[in-house]
């Protein structure tokens, strides 16, 4: 145990994810080192990712405007939707360059043991994107896990019959993973191998 | 790459030590879900941290008062010195309990290679401790690398000479390590074990 300040920072930084006590301590001895202008920056960069970011109100992804820079682009191909789980993945998505369309951020995934259906997920917001016929390809890009198979098959049965041509990304994905963790070569050729779904 | 503030707290969470890129995302989502009121605490801390603390004008421990916790309590043995090489040491060795008497943090350790020699520690600041011969043992408690041994050695050379009782921790530690991630019954038996060094 430090006193005062000090342990109230290490104790901060353990709540973080991944960061562990000795990790926490380490973080708060080189924020006491370090240059007070950098410790400011950082201060700065917390509280204003509180205060600026928003949600896209088209797709949902992070954004710093009413519409994330996606959606605002307009040599961003509008009759194709990519639909993910997190923001985090239209990043992962969009390092691979293999994409030119839009995305749909579902903010997770159907999970009945966590108690997340359907309607806990951006699905509506969906049916209105797709409502006046513009978007003709949705790609569902959500995890290769359990809930991911699950949301995308629900997905597939609402689409399908709505005359859309839908894929599932292809495998090579390793399964039971987290999408965002997989590397560039691996994502961009599930994404060239993607495969139709039928109803 | 994400837009504006969510990048820039990526950005900065990046250069925090052993915070990769995707730990500082996972960081910078965490918080963008958190409660408001959870990251305004941790913003704070980190400027608190550069604000509040200082270092003890006696032994060099991080403090939140001129002097350390450590100096300003009447109960800690005045007679015994620990040498340690940073204030991270001390917190190591105060989780032993093996240790009544009180510390002196160097700063780091000798290192010819980083250019870091006696003058750049606080041993001029130990010797001025040791001038009215209150103290009557030290117990070198530096890393037990190359730099700390030597550290140790230039010490020994110093003080044995001055009549007092000089003991180096006892082997156990795992040699070429950093003190600080010995676990606590290893450093205790280490404590108990330190052997007396002669000139």
């Amino acid at each position: 145990m430090y006193e005062g300040a000090i342990q109230d920072l290490v104790d901060e930084l353990g709540r973080l994810p991944g960061v562990g006590p000795k990790s926490a301590q380490r973080i708060a001895f080189h924020i006491l080192a370090a240059d007070p202008a950098d410790v400011r920056r950082l201060a700065d960069a917390l509280t204003e990712v509180k205060a600026r970011v928003q949600f896209c109100e088209v797709c949902g992804n992070v954004a710093q405007e009413p519409q994330c820079r996606i959606c605002r682009d307009p040599r961003r191909l509008p009759t194709t939707i990519c639909v993910v789980e997190e923001a985090k993945d239209v990043v992962a998505i969009e390092r691979t360059r293999e994409f030119r369309g839009r995305y749909h951020v579902l903010g997770g995934a159907i999970n009945p043991i966590a108690g997340i259906g359907p309607d806990d997920l951006r699905i509506a917001q969906l049916m209105t994107r797709l409502a006046d016929g513009t978007v003709t390809e949705v790609i569902l890009a959500t995890d290769p896990n359990v809930e991911g198979e699950a949301t995308a098959t629900y997905l597939a049965r609402l689409l399908v019959p709505m005359g859309l041509t839908v894929s599932r990304l292809a495998s090579g994905l390793p399964v039971g993973g987290d999408l965002e963790y997989a590397d560039e070569v691996t994502l961009g050729r599930a994404f060239e191998g993607r495969r139709r779904l039928s109803a």
